[in-house]
């Protein structure tokens, strides 16, 4: 199926505008429309509008947006408004409240406040899905389906009678036998046998720490519920609204769902952004990268909210700066996303979001510098629109687990300092300095067309997987370990093989025990063979594998403390690859200089030489599911990115269609500072 | 009436001398009287001491105290002892016991432990009060009821079903339909629409932050519960206990009550002061200004309780140095207190506050320096009997509320680091620096007699309070409003005029955005037309409105940022007087040479010049409600209080008489340190 | 009775192999035994193992496990089980699971989760205890009986209602009338008079401060509580194990439980020590000195816990350098404990503990340096075995009282950053510098034979206390006290004496009031009457008792603040002792100038000069309890244990024998970083 959404690059936002008289929303089009603003979503949080009472429904209201923005010619992402249930279904239902770990039921009043597992919830929201279904399902300015918003944001576990028994459920489902539960929990360790389905809780508060397979298991069970929700709609959905892609909004790192578990069930994946100013560029940039990778990394995606100035939720809410705001759409553009859109559209004249920047402000007005901004962006997406459905194509690989990072932040923790993010980021900003384009992928993920793989902490590793690193390093591949890597099942129970447990021959070496340094504490490693920029000394951080060779040869030893002389850093041939395993925390520069050379050792250089700050990355025509167009040759679309707030000079090799501008550049050309160049080659 | 409070100056403090054998009792009245003390506090905390039992009652001990305080020639503030419930009545009646947030019901055995909306509470409160009432509400030694003790201190908002209930009876009257509430509410956002008052709730524990406006109508509901507690002995008392004026003990800038509702029902205004040592001078004075402000400003009040040393309830409980209690006694005279009491006059023997200090240590002994130093206030006092009754005339307002604090500082907030209290105190003790008396007051006080009014953060504006401050500007006022002004009605709901809502035409400008500042960040603004000393450059902070004009003139622009040009500060004249407008947070001198402009341009001079760390204060006699007592001219005392503890020097224009040595005073003459003079014209 | 433990030096450590397939057991003791451990722990958690439901038991395992160890020739530490309910067990009765303060109930799935006054959970636990007691009560491979673990740990109170019933019974108890508890808790205060016990609740969750004698009697309380559940299975394993000694194993410095009320009933102290690298030796030889001084001090006692390398609970978890768990092993033998056992033998494969170090790998490898380190010692400790049972002889004692602890740092505390452990440390540590060996008791232990008594902040004070600390000194002793001192009687009520109390006339003073410092202000004092190296100026901090002579001399003085000139610290000669007393926090230089010349001026002097960081400890074979072996002399193994990581030069002013090497030393020798010596003389 091409997906609608990938035949124009969309420009939209939530518009909730049932807090002002209906006169007013025919003006506020009109004023998104000149904009260019051509896609509206619509029902975000809108339960209790569309269903005051048990059986009272009030649709005609939105039938009356549906017209006027058809009417401006413009479409429509509808929302079910599911992630609030209305106050009135809560006090019918108890159960429908969530529960925390402490046994405190929490109240409506705000919003999610529902349990995953609760039937009679569950039950409502398909209704209420179904009648949108069948009301719009086939409306033409329907271009996309967006179920509730932000799952399992704020509440991402309910630990209610009902989530005990489903938690139960799944157990039996996944262990078949009370036995298989108590030997893969490790039960014996403190007395925590159990001799029947009906013992076991969830992990609600306890003495001391929680049995961390158990915790496990509950946090890959709550992904589960709340994607069982998720599913439950779209089923009706599909089967109402036939050919109209369904998605929900994604939180990018957000620790509460699995997403690798949720992406197949995803027409296209979609997320929301909020850098907020002054961001780092990697950073935002490896969040993208994640979201596109939900779905294997090529396919294009959506930026499904963003602020056009501030959002008033953090510590201090400042503005993006003037340009801010276009870099980062267009950032979005580049890395995959075929939509932009913000919250919202026009600022809200009361509740908890009142002082979140929008496009119009609450009293409607455009005279704004926002307003401004957002209306010239709109006239160069339209520029931009040829390149919708183009894919992505990345060099690299960085592998990303949800159950390792849970796994890594469970307490007790080894280091309390050690985030398994933050260890992420310290390769993927390498990769990302030196220019590679970058799929953030599952460690199941098809590795076969990266040239460089890189895993930070796979602490969580299974024969197959170890089968498949092995498979990717013979065939030419380049793969980087780090410390923490091999260890556990995936109940993160110890592999019985020593340390790095199953990936031992794969690194050809062997971790006797590993020192743990505190929050500005280092030791001293040195190269002993030097790849590339790696080379000379250097101060590691927070970890020290105690490495013996057996098999890999050192690439760098430590200088200091007991373990001076032992391997840091090592590499192992195997086949026509191999694997560089780093025992350490390296610092940037010397995994950048790393990186580098194994960039360069694989074949992989830079697009074009930039300053530092200015990120390129490309999409590909080719890629685009449109049969209809011939596409005479594999053509890149170069984007261009200055995240810096000063100019910076560029020399151009070659002569470039400039496609925002319309110019043609070749030679030195100055990039103004958030400046973005969308190139062609002439 | 005249309150026969005013007839003197008070001198006492609570005494709970049921901890000791009677025998004990004659000598340390005795012991108290030779320091002066000439009014005990008795009876708080002293409900299962009165009512042993459901049915038992026992106020023979307090008949004695009553006898032996009269016969010492003392007089008596009698509290109703209703701040902590028996152990028995809480076991009779679980309602009366608070709930918080998350539902766990709170316990006796501390104090405090009630909510304010059970009824079996507030029938037996009252049933107790009248009790006293009854028995001394016509004994000649009683001079004033103190009820109950700092109502809503430790728990402010009790969440059980009852105050549900309350709440939806509360909101029923101020709305009148569901569909008025649903509307002020905005609850179309996040789904929170409502079709019944029995479904809306307390703001308990929920997910996400709560709906502002609710939360706000929370507030102030809880502050009218307590008041309601408060109004019901006070009723039964005025009943039984005719002539005899009627007060409780409030705490200044605490969050929990709205004292402006409260101060219309109280016969007199009192408070508890605990400034610690070292305190800040201005802080005090301010607190001082804000109770006294709650009956208008001019009326005096009492000092209900502050400690002759140390407490023992903060981190680091030093106690107060040499004269330091002394002069902190004389300030509050200097601002309108007629009663200086303490809490507490013996120490006690046990219980949460034993290490608490008292003018007689727990062993009754004398022999401290804090003894001599209650006793030499005492003597001193004396002299200044005559002033009793006097009053205090401001020449400036700081306008000050409790809603707009709760709603500045409701979750989410716009810019962590912003406090109310703070920007409330940049403006105050510019004023104050600059030698000005000031009131602080709400924003509907008569506003017609002040030369200068200042109002931070007017978050909350109504159309009247539009009105009112736009006749105080026309007839010659000066108003200071600074950023964050004008923008929500009375439930927080944006106004549909833009920023700075109701008040943009009263300032003559537009706000189209601003800019949030973290803590250590700054901006410059250039002063481009000087107004006194406020000229150059400032560094500003936390927020920074970007301003179009409107019909106002810019004092002084940012130099920096993308609104580098745009005003800052601005000023419009308006009729007779004018607005400034200020944008941002200036620093401390900005604002002291602002208002220190604006102070001599609506002609305000110092009464004295003085050093810095000195105040100078005034009590008018004219004001004296003391019809027999002949006044011949509106005359002064003046109150010359150094906060410093070294002595200063200060030139005395004119020859005074110094009221506490008796001496007179010229020329320059030296102020000890933490020393103080009460001067009149010779 | 002699102790079978103190026969020889145990080396051991908790064996959890059910795990593991039954085949891998006889190789994990054959590998142990290798490395000389002789002892291993069995039975810890192993609960739900042991009686898998309510009604069926299974030892087999376990019988199994004694025959392998008996056939190693190692003997057995049998735990009973009890701190780890079974699932089954707390599903069967919901009153075994613990309550918090809030009221949330605790849930099984980690460990320690049980209420002490369950009669279900207590009958259940005898059971067990019973059981095992029959099956293995006479065992010849049985040593000692582990009772439980870790009492209190994690949960050192449960506010169940059956917990209420058991406080009031236990109330009733001490206090016999109602009125006697009001009296002693001074429930005046606050309104808190109780008419019934029934109406006395725990110190649930409160609005403000609880009743500190509550608070103080609770905490009693709850350490008898566990106590009694202690005692119960004692009572059933005297009966049926007769002739084997019964313990439990302490957590040194915990505040749960006043392990003093326990001592008596533990045939040997045990203690379970967890320093972390890098650890301050002084603070590890404290905790050593509190737990031997729980049998009076001589007695040697068990190390029943410490890792071999790293923990994984702390925030960073780094393995002890090589030699340093070494050096707290010898530390521990030195300063009394005749057992060196290690949690655990094997590593976890699964669990809350699987990072935790272990004498073998999780996979069960030897291939370590910890391996190599555990069997390096276990050669060492072979070559001791002739020093077990030997006895430590203290020149000085430190009181230490858990009332006082808790009293002092019950909410709402005078100096927020007052800590008892870190007063008791700052005179410890000057002892232990100065060379002195001491014992860390209980304030009503035996005196007599200590040349220097330390009692620092000695706030709860006793008639019978003082006049036994009066005695001590008339005898010659020399007493050092600090502020804070014989202030409260046994629930923490003023004595009606002044400050400090009941020790007024022991001192020599009177203290008039006292002044609280903050975080980094000091004043200054100055010494008048040098005593050995204390004199000159130090910098105080904390607290500033303003001190009256009634008596005593002053030795120094206080030069700065309002209380410049009076005594800080004074001296007061009583009978043919002293008593110094120290009003405020001295600097270590000080107190260690001050503890010096008070050593000397009794007569104690250092065994042997050595450079910083190097420990001298000695045993004495004389009061090892063998009657069968002819004791020539009394005569002391000298341990010498630099807790330097760098090598000192000791010069040894005689011939010795060093037991570990077999080598004679004399004249300047080296003693390596981390190295210890054991003397004898030749």
């Amino acid at each position: 199926m091409t997906l609608p959404n990938h035949r124009m690059i969309r420009y939209g936002g939530d518009y909730n505008p049932d807090q002002w008289p209906e006169e007013t929303w025919p003006r506020d089009l009109e004023t998104l429309k000149r904009a260019g603003i051509n896609t509206v979503t619509l029902g975000v949080f809108s339960w209790s509008k569309l269903q005051p009472a048990p059986d009272r429904y009030d649709f005609e209201w939105l039938d009356r947006l549906f017209d006027l923005v058809s009417d401006a010619g413009m479409q429509i992402y509808l929302a079910t408004p599911t992630a609030s249930p209305p106050a009135w279904l809560c006090r019918m239902y108890e159960d429908i409240l969530p529960v925390d770990e402490r046994g405190h039921r929490l109240h409506y009043g705000s919003r999610r406040h529902y349990c995953p597992n609760s039937p009679n919830y569950r039950r409502h929201a398909v209704d209420i899905a179904t009648r949108l279904a069948e009301r719009y399902g086939r409306h033409p300015a329907l271009a996309l389906w967006h179920v509730d918003n932000e799952y399992a944001c704020h509440i991402s576990a309910c630990y209610c009678e009902r989530c005990a028994q489903a938690f139960r459920r799944w157990l039996q489902a996944k262990y078949q036998t009370i036995d298989h539960l108590n030997d893969a929990w490790t039960t014996s360790f403190w007395s925590q046998r159990y001799r029947d389905w009906e013992e076991i809780e969830p992990p609600r508060l306890t003495p001391a720490y929680h049995n961390p397979s158990q915790a496990l298991d509950w946090r890959r069970f709550m992904s589960d519920s709340f994607l069982e929700c998720y599913l439950e709609q779209k089923r009706v959905i599909n089967e109402l609204s036939p050919g109209k892609p369904v998605t929900t909004n994604f939180m990018a790192w957000f620790s509460g769902l699995d997403y690798h578990r949720w992406a197949p069930h995803l027409d296209v994946a979609s997320w929301d952004s909020y850098p907020g100013t002054g961001a780092d560029a990697a950073e935002v940039a490896a969040r993208h990268d994640l979201i596109r990778g939900l779905k294997g990394g090529r396919q294009p995606y959506l930026l499904m909210e963003q602020t056009p100035s501030q959002v008033n939720w953090m510590a201090y809410n400042a503005p993006q700066r003037p340009g801010e705001m276009r870099l980062r759409s267009l950032q979005a553009v580049a890395h995959g996303a075929d939509a932009i859109c913000f919250f919202q559209l026009r600022q809200s004249r009361g509740g908890a979001e009142k002082f979140h920047g929008a496009v119009l402000t609450a009293s409607g007005s455009d005279r704004t510098r926002v307003y401004r901004e957002v209306a010239q962006l709109g006239r160069e997406l339209q520029r931009l629109q040829s390149i919708a459905g183009s894919e992505y194509r990345a060099q690299a690989a960085v592998l990303f687990s949800w159950p390792v990072w849970w796994a890594v932040e469970q307490e007790p923790r080894i280091n309390q300092s050690l985030s398994y993010i933050d260890e992420v980021m310290r390769y993927y900003r390498a990769l990302w300095r030196r220019g590679l384009e970058i799929d953030i992928v599952a460690p199941d993920a098809d590795l076969a067309s990266y040239r460089v793989v890189v895993a930070p902490l796979l602490r969580i590793t299974t024969p197959d997987l170890r089968r498949r690193l092995e498979a990717y390093v013979r065939g030419g591949g380049l793969l980087v370990l780090t410390f923490h890597s091999g260890l556990t099942d995936d109940v993160d129970r110890l592999h019985m093989d020593g340390f790095p447990g199953l990936l031992q021959d794969l690194c050809g070496i062997e971790v006797e025990e590993f020192d743990v340094l505190r929050p500005g504490s280092t030791r001293s490693v040195s190269v002993v063979e030097p790849r590339g920029d790696f080379s000379g000394t250097y101060a590691v951080e927070l970890w020290c594998d105690v490495v013996h060779l057996r098999g890999a040869r050192a690439l760098a030893v430590y200088t200091e403390d007991y373990y001076a002389g032992m391997p840091a850093v090592t590499e192992h041939e195997v086949g026509s690859g191999r694997v560089i395993y780093v025992g350490t925390a390296l610092p940037a520069s010397a995994v950048e200089a790393l990186l580098g050379w194994a960039a360069s050792h694989q074949g992989v250089s830079r697009v074009l030489e930039v300053p530092e700050g200015v990120e390129v990355v490309r999409r590909w025509m080719t890629g685009k599911p449109r049969p209809e167009a011939a596409q005479p040759k594999d053509e890149p679309v170069t984007f261009v990115l200055n995240h810096n707030p000063h100019p910076v000079s560029i020399r151009l090799p070659s002569r470039w269609h400039e496609v925002l501008t319309g110019q043609d550049l070749s030679g030195e050309v100055t990039l103004p500072g958030f400046g973005v160049w969308v190139l062609q080659h002439r």
